[in-house]
């Protein structure tokens, strides 16, 4: 196979000023004031995989664009790998609390700090990276491989689904690779044996026509701020649970020995509590830590807004109340279900004085891993080559909607292998990816298109 | 006394005029970066009263400046009348729910549009351009006059009591009077017979160090905002009565003739109910609405703010939440009493894994008038003479801290007048004044002076 990890080895230096170039790009899906920018980061996209000696295209979806990289050099004997990751990003929002600012990569500790090196950019270009140390390095890639990079992931995939369906035929493939996820601790690599869904909603308020005076019109006015909050403290009771009638109704129950796999994992709840800065009383009794973040479904709020929130006292009724709430499900949950439920319950409880709408913004499938012996291997070898170290299998607390669709569209499994750590700041301000795992990363994707080949 | 009232037909449109100027300066007290326009507003008073015929001049303090304005040639034996009034205003976010820039007066259907326009520096301003009508017009005012103009109003008056108590001697007088009301309904001018008091606080929610990633973290961690949830939730009993012990205990129950004579008042709930554009269904069962807004205490929340507020889902497990949460008062709670039962309920009912701080940022006593038959007397006739109408008693919802500390410090009745009318949009957006009142503000104003000058 040529001097594929010897090319990775000379070619670090390079490979690292690219990953820094595509996250200087501000690729927020989610705001439309971004829209060039996330175009501009598909079609530099687009460039890299032709540098790294695939063919590829920017294809038109309905919202930002998907890249599809390709190379069928292997021959109709050798399988073909889907690899699946995202080139837009969360909102960096607040800005303020960032050390560096978002777009501009900065190594500091061993970590590159920017938003989207983890999630999922970053880890993204790892792959492309391999690849092209495959093609340039050794020649010719082991596997045929597609590269499928979407930009609407963190606004919940709205236009993959219809344009895999599209494609159905060109992405036919035997596995499909996501590097979107983390190990689970420093030198210890994991599978994702699972993934959360999403139902993800904004609940509004409205009272009066406009703002009022609290003082002149306080009293006969129901408040939809405290009406608000009156609807959100009805959606625990007061051990944690989530007290939607039926909301559990369709959890799936793990059986002990997945439990006790769980709980052997090396993870100390201490360190957990000490790394939040907060004790972690959140949740359903009754449940570890682990498990109420992999197997159990929650409902947060993401989101509050309404009056005056500037400095000092405003005096302010407010004509309205805002929440974004949203629920990370389990199998055999669907967002469809929760939708349902929540409307209901939200109806229920909103009090007379008040009108309230419920918008969906995003909804995901919760998933269950279904390795296949071949595909486990691969992988498991490919780490322990990088890494030193096998994988353990691991549950993942949040949701990549695409994982379930893909098994089903393409009927080909499905493998998790990130390269994150644990306290990565996803979504949140002073993002980062460690830096050994750029060349670590690229090194096992290397190795697993090679194992893959090798079947 | 010369022609005075000829002189307000002849120079309304000049009065007018600088009304509009006023206006035109945000003297917002609550924002620092108007700090600069605050003081640019107290100048511009001082030189306006100096105009008018006053010895005027700016007074420190450790806030905004005080403006003072003296004329005190109707001799030893003339009664003194301290006219009270403030020239910060609100501020007048959210901007684009204005029909017309706040600071920016125009003249819609009879209406004068401006953040101030009624309270309280369109109101203020009456009074000055009533001095000037006797001063200039009838060579002389029929009383002493002091005028005493604060830039602290909106903010709590942090600065004011501390300043009259300093100046006691300088401030002696007979009677205060206080243009920042409104009359019951068009055509029917009122005198106040109470003030709702105010306890403003900001409550802060804290979880983890850092926002975290809904899914990565969702389960084992609090949510900073849903405890909020849930503590506001628990501020009212599901009847809408206060559910923080002890909150009732000094509330003054009315006895049934103050009742009726509420109740005799010509006052429509359906017509409320329409202007509201909402079921007015807050508050406590057994109480009018009028009751509701006057002489029963309330606990709203102003603003709400945590985590991702714009457009779209971010999924973003927030650090932590705010809320702004004020009381209105009556007669006999006190501000200290009920931010010390307010503390200790949040603690009680903080759920763990979230740390609780609360930040008094106002707080005022509530009011009820000692009207002595003099000075009813002279407000009725004044009325009567420029709108055709003598005055019913009216309760005021709203605070104004400073009356029941005037009546204490300088020992002289507070007489509440004011010009406004009900839906003026004090403290929201397209704050209103009614034009005619312009007029017959300042001349109502000018009998009073007349009147008080008689006794």
């Amino acid at each position: 196979m040529g001097d594929v990890q010897g090319y990775i080895g000379r070619e670090l230096g390079r490979f690292t000023a690219e990953i820094l170039d595509f996250l200087r790009i501000p690729s927020v899906s989610a705001k439309s004031e971004h829209n060039p920018d996330t175009r501009r980061a598909a079609e530099w996209l687009r460039d890299r995989m032709e540098g790294a000696g695939l063919e590829a295209e920017v294809l038109e979806t309905a919202g930002h664009p998907v890249v599809l990289g390709e190379w069928r050099g292997a021959g109709l004997d050798a399988p073909t790998v889907l690899v699946y990751g995202h080139y837009d990003v969360q909102p960096a929002e607040p800005l303020d609390l960032w050390d560096s600012p978002p777009f501009e990569p900065e190594f500091r500790d061993g970590r590159l700090y920017a938003r989207g090196s983890t999630d999922d950019k970053g880890q993204l270009y790892l792959h492309i990276k391999a690849a092209e140390a495959h093609l340039k390095g050794g020649g010719a890639l082991p596997v045929n491989l597609i590269i499928l990079a979407e930009g609407e992931e963190e606004v919940g995939s709205p236009n993959l689904v219809p344009f895999v369906e599209a494609h159905r035929e060109r992405l036919a493939c035997d596995a499909v690779v996501i590097s979107d996820t983390g190990m689970f601790a420093p030198g210890l690599p994991a599978l994702l044996f699972s993934l959360r869904g999403l139902a993800y909603f904004e609940i509004r308020v409205v009272g009066p026509s406009s703002d009022l005076h609290s003082g002149e019109y306080g009293g006969p006015v129901v408040n939809p701020a405290m009406a608000l909050g009156r609807i959100l403290a009805t959606l625990h009771d007061d051990q944690g649970r989530i007290a939607i009638d039926g909301f559990y109704s369709d959890v799936l129950e793990w059986d002990q020995e997945a439990r006790d796999a769980i709980r052997d994992l090396p993870f100390s709840e201490d360190d957990f509590a000490e790394s939040l800065g907060a004790a972690p009383e959140g949740g359903e009794p009754g449940f570890s830590i682990l498990e109420r973040l992999w197997i159990r479904p929650t409902c947060e709020i993401n989101g509050l807004l309404s009056g005056y929130t500037g400095e000092g006292a405003k005096t302010v009724l407010p004509a309205e109340a805002m929440a974004k709430v949203s629920f990370r499900l389990v199998c055999d949950q669907t967002p469809q279900r929760v939708a349902e439920l929540f409307r209901g319950h939200v109806a229920a409880v909103t009090p007379p004085g008040v009108t309230v709408t419920v918008e969906e913004l995003q909804g995901g499938m919760p998933w269950r891993a279904q390795l296949d012996g071949r595909l486990k291997e691969a992988a498991t070898s490919s780490l322990l080559k990088a890494f030193g170290s096998a994988p353990v299998l691991a549950g993942g607390g949040g949701s990549i909607p695409i994982v379930g669709e893909f098994e089903r569209i393409l009927e080909a499994p499905v493998l998790l292998m990130g390269f994150s750590l644990p306290g990565a700041n996803l979504h949140a301000p002073n993002e980062w990816f460690p830096q050994e795992n750029i060349e670590l990363g690229i090194r096992t994707l290397a190795y697993l298109y090679e194992e893959l080949g090798l079947a």
